[in-house]
């Protein structure tokens, strides 16, 4: 039986989280990270006693409002399945890391199909937030290691502005090395 | 000629900051924290893995739209002279400390009129952030004892957002044991 079980997991297919970049999450959003020296984006006010790293993110908010939130999430151990995603067809939702700490994304593009050959994962670096596109399907948030803190900004309303949908077959999330 | 200064100095109001709560910040805006265990305001999501903190700003856009950004900040050292404030009459501003570390926060009432007196200065305890109500009075951040990053959100959008004030009086900042 634990044989059997464990054929079952090797045939699973595997997911494994690929370093987040803004170019290979353009399709599901914004990476929010400060911008490099000399980008035009970032630069200097009050006096040059800060810099601004202005307008990382592309908020939508569907005839709505903006929120901003405190999420405490307990951490995920690794392997773990992924069986489930869920959208927000009305409004953008950005998640901002306030313990530098590396989280999992996990995220499949947006429409009515939810294809598990087209669900991608990503491991921040510690200081990287997202914003997730309106519709686009991802993972609830996936803290690592321990309880971590973030700061969200999403959309508040009237309308239905979460779908959850069940993959056809569950994922195996785990790190490269695992 | 030192001792006139030292004595130009002493005569300069003071203004020692006060621990940052909710109650007192109310005329200014919104203190951004986790709420109590028990407040209705947070609730569990994801299957029970996030304890959501809803809705914690007021966020004002004045016809505009909402913009997410990252501010590096130098640290000031205090004592240090508060000579000018700032407003943004269209639209909120909402600081999150990503660094652990307590910010000052001085600010006055809206209106055309900034009255010295009215001036007040809080200090956080290191996790909390605050929303400033359009049309309050504010200094530029003001990190303490190291470079401090935040996450803010703010208005994007065509109108003049931003007004200085130089006090009638500068103001003596200073930690109450100085």
């Amino acid at each position: 039986m634990e044989t059997t079980l464990a054929h079952m997991a090797d045939a699973r297919m595997r997911l494994h989280p690929q370093p987040l970049t803004a170019a290979a999450f353009a399709p599901f959003g914004d990476v929010i990270e400060t911008r490099p020296a000399g980008d035009p984006g970032a630069f200097p006010i009050n006096g040059g006693m800060v810099t601004r790293h202005h307008d990382l993110a592309a908020v939508e908010l569907g005839g709505g409002r903006a929120l901003i939130n405190l999420f405490e999430a307990s951490p995920y151990a690794l392997p773990m399945e992924i069986a489930m995603l869920e959208r927000h067809p009305l409004g953008s939702q950005a998640f901002i890391p306030l313990s530098e700490r590396p989280f999992l994304v996990v995220v499949a593009p947006p429409g009515d199909t939810l294809d598990v050959g087209s669900v991608r994962a990503f491991i921040t670096n510690g200081r990287q937030g997202v914003n997730y596109r309106a519709g686009v399907w991802h993972h609830m948030l996936l803290a690592l290691d321990a309880p971590s803190c973030f700061a969200v900004v999403d959309r508040g309303g009237d309308g239905n502005n979460c779908e959850e949908r069940w993959l056809a077959q569950p994922l195996r999330l785990e790190l490269p090395d695992a």
